[in-house]
């Protein structure tokens, strides 16, 4: 059999298993054609079929020191060679190591870890500690944002993946808008002032003392990287210190250098009451989530029980790929090249915005970045709208495919395309994955008007 | 410095770094002393101090192949060569690979894998996808049992853990109460009839349109054992089907050769709509759950999209350590040795029932069991009530102490003491752990009257 049959073969049994007896997520299950992937390196994904794929979104926006780096690997065996679980009622020692490490990571009294599995469990821990410590019942969270799936997290979250569940909502999730700057129509100098007066009018109808916390992502992800106004952050900051709201920041996409910072938060200039990590936690090698707590919040619980746990909570594997990832990131300077990285995209898409009229805006904070494409630059009307339906999409559809058929995986989503690619990306890598973009946006610009 | 001098002060490190940088599970902060543990293998705990602690609960109730495979690591680290993650709307073999070896060891047509990270997500996938299909909001569940600790699951599980959180409650969670057989005062021959009238009764009162689902563990766990009456899992399959409501089992702690069969259900002969599986699935080398589903549930999303998802599903190396942990079951006959040890551990409960009066019950399927001990045998006082208050602890807490400082790390609560070793306990070992649990009983037995 030639070589090439042989992967032709390979790769039919490897997706037909996978669509046969495994579910994919938010999509049906006919008429799916994932890439099938043997192997996964730097920035590159290798399809059974001999191709060659860029990841401009580091796989879901988590692989932020790239695939294959066998650095962690050598980290996962050392520690499964000791211990791989215990109970969480027993100690590691790699869990007060990491534990350790973050809080030195994390600024202000920002020192106690508590170990979950992913971000949504993360957040709905976050969650259940701020009503608990608090002793009140409302979460205040933004309409364009994701927390997660699980029923508190989705509820917490504004994003329309809710709507399909929404008669399963957890109460007490109170939602807020937040004008986009790109569309607002009363200037730069309103933004920040309206924004800031439409929050504290809504915590006012709520009533202060009713509401536990304040839950927003560090920096704007799914939902299109719609970020805060200058300033906004800050005036959250000191709108929470007045009423005793805490202020939990999901760094779950933002965190671990994604933005050029440790943290999404770190680019405003404030200190939030807990940190929900994920995602670049651990790069996605293993899963594990955290949350990160207050002396202050966690004191609480020296003579009280803390009622919340989970199997895996502080999972030794899972630590131990979190130590490696970490220090990774500090030898590599890999929060600083984000920074860098992130620089040298902007003024390149600023070349780009030149001969493609479909670029509408371009949002980013380091290498988390977005295309949102227009029909016109001047009507600004969407190349697809927010929660756009299939017939709405029929252009986008389009870019979409020409992406992935000239070997691109990205997160393409109504009217924006995410560039959020590895951490580690060089120039040439960013310069081979905006030529594709840039190929595609040719559809796009067909369509303005 | 000598060995044991380094031992000491780098134990008490390990402990320190987890106490002041990290947070424990389901206790105070203050006052404890776990556990601090450099290695494990087969039954056996290490901790830093030298001292050898044989696990009577399987971590918690997962390691069912015991401690420190290798047979695992080298079934990880040859995944995280090839790939670890990618995003789960690409496939990886080894996704496929293992929802069809869970699709050949489940009954019926529960041949779809949705793989998630942990025993709450799995239960929250569960509860989202049968109230999707049904178009029904309610969930049954029963009060004596635990399902996670996400806002979802937690309002599923009727165990106290939830009283603390009680006002964030998820709606739409009914529980019903299932009479203990040890205490009930009506006859074994009533037990299944009033069971299954109390059940109908109430699905009438709700309503039977309006329920989705009922969830039930496989095997009662954490709540005491509680067995289900002979019968009433086949009644409850009728009535599910009369009523057109999910049969969910839960067979988180149940499942994967704890009960001496795949799954506790097969202990009762129903086929369910869908599984919910975590801890024994990788025993807990990585973390990982699933939900199986049955082909008529999945078969609504071949043309409707699937609103469900997270980052870490289907992770790579979860999965292939998934994929050698069933392998390793096979090879080494671990189910079948399940339920002879669980035989063998039956007939020595009945020896020591004989000189220690405080047994008042042992409740067990497989190797999943539970003493349950009285002040006296007559009237069955127990030696701690249900939800214990600290100060009905005193006798217990003793008896734990004593557990404990033998040399046995196992799961003590209220008046129970578990008896879940890992699946490969041998004889020897097994007697090893009834002799430490023999000798702490001298203590409960003289609180008996
Ligand atoms: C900001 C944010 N929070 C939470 C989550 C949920 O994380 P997970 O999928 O690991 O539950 C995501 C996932 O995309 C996210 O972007
Ligand atoms: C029956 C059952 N379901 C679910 C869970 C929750 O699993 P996890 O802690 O992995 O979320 C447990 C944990 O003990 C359990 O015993």
């Amino acid at each position: 059999m030639s070589d090439t049959l042989k992967h032709k073969i390979n790769r039919q049994e490897v997706i037909d298993n996978a669509l046969d007896y495994t579910i994919m997520s938010w999509s049906k299950q006919k008429g799916i054609d994932p890439f099938a992937i043997e192997r996964a390196e730097g920035v590159y994904l290798y399809d059974y079929s001999g191709q060659k794929i860029i990841d401009f979104s580091s796989g879901l926006m988590n692989s932020n020191i790239g695939y294959g780096d066998q650095r962690v690997t050598a980290a996962v065996v050392k520690q499964m060679q000791e211990v791989a679980f215990i109970s969480p009622s027993c100690v590691s020692k790699v869990r007060g190591d990491l534990g350790k490490k973050l809080a030195e990571i994390c600024p202000g009294d920002l020192n106690r870890a508590f170990f979950t599995v992913c971000g949504a469990t993360s957040n709905e821990n976050a969650i259940k500690l701020a009503r608990l410590y608090t002793g009140r019942h409302k979460i205040f969270t933004r309409y364009q944002s994701y927390h997660g799936a699980t029923i508190g997290a989705i509820s917490a979250g504004g994003d329309p993946r809710k709507i399909p569940v929404d008669a399963q909502q957890a109460p007490n999730f109170v939602h807020f808008d937040l004008p986009n700057a790109y569309r607002y129509e009363y200037g730069e100098e309103n933004l920040l002032k309206d924004s800031v007066a439409s929050l504290e009018r809504q915590i006012e109808y709520e009533g202060p003392n009713t509401i536990a916390a304040i839950l927003l992502e560090g920096e704007s992800g799914t939902s299109g990287c719609l970020q805060y106004p200058n300033g906004y952050l800050k005036k959250v900051r000191e709108i929470c210190n007045k009423h005793g709201i805490l202020l939990i920041m999901d760094e779950v996409m933002s965190g671990f250098g994604r933005t050029g910072k440790w943290f999404g938060f770190q680019n405003h200039d404030i200190i939030p009451d807990m940190i929900v990590m994920a995602k670049g936690l651990t790069c996605g090698y293993l899963p594990l989530g955290c949350v990160m707590i207050s002396e202050k919040i966690a004191s609480k619980y020296d003579d009280n029980v803390l009622p919340l746990g989970l199997t895996y909570s502080a999972h030794a594997v899972s630590c131990a790929a979190a130590m490696e990832v970490i220090r990774i990131y500090e030898e590599d300077n890999l929060i600083e090249r984000a920074a860098e990285m992130g620089k040298y995209l902007e003024s390149r898409i600023e070349d780009m915005k030149k001969i493609h009229p479909s670029i509408g805006d371009f949002r980013n904070t380091g290498l988390l970045g977005c295309l949102e494409l227009v029909k016109n630059r001047e009507t600004k009307e969407p190349m697809a709208p927010f929660n756009a339906k299939p017939d709405q999409m029929e252009v986008m559809n389009k870019v979409a495919a020409k992406i992935k058929g000239l070997g691109m995986y990205t997160f393409v989503r109504w009217g924006y395309i995410f560039i959020a690619p590895p951490l580690i990306i060089t120039k040439e890598e960013m310069e081979e994955g905006l030529a594709i973009i840039s190929e595609a946006l040719k559809i796009a610009d067909e369509a303005t008007y």
